[in-house]
């Protein structure tokens, strides 16, 4: 089951100068920040009324959010949803034809297990599940 | 004062097609469905805890929906915040230096009135600022 929209993830190339421009636009300061180092990134988080929007900065010239950059300048990159049980959704949503691109859930930002759908299968839109862990 | 991610809008090329797609992504049907002719789209929002998806198809083919799609692929297109009072917002954040694409709030789906900011003073990012219509 769909929970709600945990963020919106952002791909930003200088995460000083995001944060101060996010600060400016949405009149709060980050939530949290944290350095996610299996995935090379380092995040900024604004919680808005329960949803967040999540900066993001690579750490690493070659990850997939350099790449999205180099392609198609900053922007938004992906949604995530929470959901109560990220593998039952990834096996349903495998057997109505969705490709995962993580077939198994990762380590993710904030204590959440994560897994991306390939945008192929979701109208161009990079959808990640994310279900938060116990404890 | 921000409030809340209203919904994320989606910039699809049938309307039919992608509402059977999310339907399957997120177990739900549409909370909503509007034709806005002030803006020649037709929409599906689907209700997610509170914020919302919204998928756009251009009834126009020279309308922003449609120039977006040309450009870019079907996609992720704008993040709609809910503010209590959208002309103070836009006047705030013209004194900061963001770049308000309506300098004055127009009527957009579900009763709201909408403004968006240019995406070159956010980073990227097509920002729409809502705020819901008395009654």
């Amino acid at each position: 089951m769909m929970k709600g929209i945990a963020h919106i993830g952002i791909a930003v190339k200088n995460l000083e100068k995001s944060k101060q421009l996010f600060e400016q636009l949405l009149g709060v300061s980050p939530s949290h920040e944290e350095t996610v180092e299996g995935q090379k990134v380092k995040i900024a988080m604004f919680d808005l009324g329960g949803s967040h929007l999540e900066l993001t900065e690579s750490l690493d010239s070659f990850s997939p959010i350099a790449r999205f950059i180099e392609k198609r300048g900053e922007g938004i990159h992906h949604i995530s949803i929470e959901v109560e049980d990220i593998r039952a959704e990834l096996n349903r949503l495998g057997q109505l034809g969705f490709t995962p691109v993580d077939p198994n859930p990762r380590d993710g930002a904030g204590n959440f297990l994560v897994a991306f759908l390939h945008p192929k299968s979701t109208n161009g839109v990079l959808v990640e599940l994310c279900q938060k862990k116990p404890g």
